[in-house]
């Protein structure tokens, strides 16, 4: 399996996940303040994987007598809205220095595990020889291992059930192009870039036995938010008659959020669109540039935990 | 209006379509010759504007008193299977070597005045305040001057129907980001660039009051060949209630195609999807790039021309 977060008890290292595919290069991080730079500078990103990797930030201040107050300060202003993040941090401080290191490896091995049970919950629900569309990076990069929805397309791989992923390349940032293409090739899953506008051709023509894609926030009601792209794939699939599955770890579901109108969707910077690192190809023109979309319940097939499907409750619809 | 091709008799000047926005660098063509290797070079584009193209360039070689057989081999030869350039080279080599000049003018100012029927039949559809969406480019850039869908636009904005054009990049080769985002910033019509993957977070917000597209090629029942994410924004349109338009000249028609499913599908190079110019962020990995897709007649709300909407005729279908 691709490794990209190695934790020693003196350090954190982390595949740069900035520099991919082209470059493989470890940030090696000795302290909190280190990692805490990492996260911020997308080195590591996936709100799981931050989760593990503010995990042994923590546990590396408490093993160099550093000041945990401080510590922890840091590492929660690094990224302010991630959840697993300050999740993470809690439970590392309801445990003695002494026991935190050990506390961030079980962090680790729990997110692994979830992955694992998402993935083979989800690989059951595909067809043999089953051709999956993926969207943007939802795999080991994202997380502490396996993935979610990436996870379901390695454990399909594991049992033999999988033919083919169709990668969507996810504009503006790439992550399908840059990251989620680098994982596939690396554990020789078979696999074939597109463009994000190739799902609709590949549907009509009956190429895609199942769309897997992950979550940011799921509402009570299953509106489900996830990268930009999503709602676009969930129509295209319900007018082909193609299944749509949500990985949906459970601590993704947002039980105190009504429905997908309540959900925030953060709009990032117009450089994303108008180019990509220092290649700008649409400079001046206006942009719009939101990082999700929220699928309305009604077009998800179902959706996949670790404790197994999972459904909207009547009366939150 | 914007200008991209001027023809003085002794030299057709062409702006420099692979360097815009960034650079506004005019090719200076003053042989059959040079003009060919401008299309094969990608200098100019589009089909309207191919022949428009070829047709100075045959009408250069006639001033100078170059062999026209030869000129007319060059021409045809530089973009094998683009319909118009033959058609303009036949309708130059059907006049003598006196009058080519004029006819190379003449068959520029008739595109004009299609694209500007097309247009203005368009926009005659949007509401008051429309906020429509385009995908690709079909403006004076791909045309002889005004363009097709994007002349709709042009014909609504000059008559204040127009709030705002949503822009589709139009990835692989970003025509939307590149071209039409250029070409309305030009002109001052409101505009805002979007990631082809945001349509469809558009259209459930109501953000969107018609699409606009055009087109390569249209089979007799109304099946409709034109850029790849032609076919996933109808089926989103169709889904939201949105109407979808195809702006046709009516030499697009092809009568003796009976259904889509006749249209072969171009297939481009991996490179376009793996980066953009020298950055490439996916190496390896395989790729599929086609050029176009097909989307299906029932999907359709009007095909507008020159003449009109255009409905298939019954036993096509």
């Amino acid at each position: 399996m691709l490794e990209h977060l190695r934790f020693t008890g003196s350090a954190l290292e982390l595949l740069d996940q900035r520099l991919l595919p082209a470059t493989e290069r470890w940030v090696v991080c000795r302290t909190a303040e280190d990692v805490a730079h990492a996260i911020t500078d997308m080195v590591v990103r996936g709100a799981p994987a931050i989760g593990v990797a503010a995990a042994c930030g923590l546990a590396l201040a408490a093993a160099r007598g550093d000041d945990l107050e401080r510590a922890t300060e840091v590492l929660l202003a690094s990224r302010p809205t991630a959840v697993n993040l300050r999740w993470a941090i809690e439970r590392l401080r309801a445990v003695h220095r002494g026991a935190m290191a050990d506390e961030a490896r079980r962090i680790h091995d729990e997110d692994i595990a979830i992955n694992q049970a998402i993935g083979d919950c989800g690989a059951a629900l595909l067809p043999e020889g089953a051709r999956v569309y993926h969207h943007c990076n939802t795999g080991t990069l994202a997380t502490g291992g396996w993935g979610t929805a990436l996870g379901i397309v390695r454990s399909a791989h594991r049992d033999g059930r999988l033919a083919h992923v169709w990668v969507g390349e996810t504009r503006p940032y790439l992550q399908g192009a840059r990251l989620t293409a680098y994982e596939l090739l690396v554990e020789r899953i078979p696999c074939t870039l597109i463009a994000d506008s190739v799902a609709a051709s590949l549907m009509a023509a009956g190429r895609v036995d199942a769309v897997l894609v992950g979550c940011d926030r799921v509402a009570a009601n299953g509106d489900t938010a996830n990268k930009i792209g999503t709602l676009g794939l969930a129509v295209l699939a319900a007018h082909y008659g193609v299944p749509f599955y949500v990985a949906m770890p459970l601590s993704t579901l947002d039980a105190r959020c009504p429905t997908g109108a309540q959900i925030p969707i953060e709009e990032r910077d117009a450089a994303e669109v108008r180019g990509h690192r220092d290649l700008v190809w649409a400079a001046d023109v206006p942009v719009f540039n939101p990082a999700f979309d929220v699928t309305p319940a009604a077009l998800i097939t179902a959706w996949v935990t670790e404790a197994g499907l999972w459904q909207p409750s009547p009366d939150a619809t």
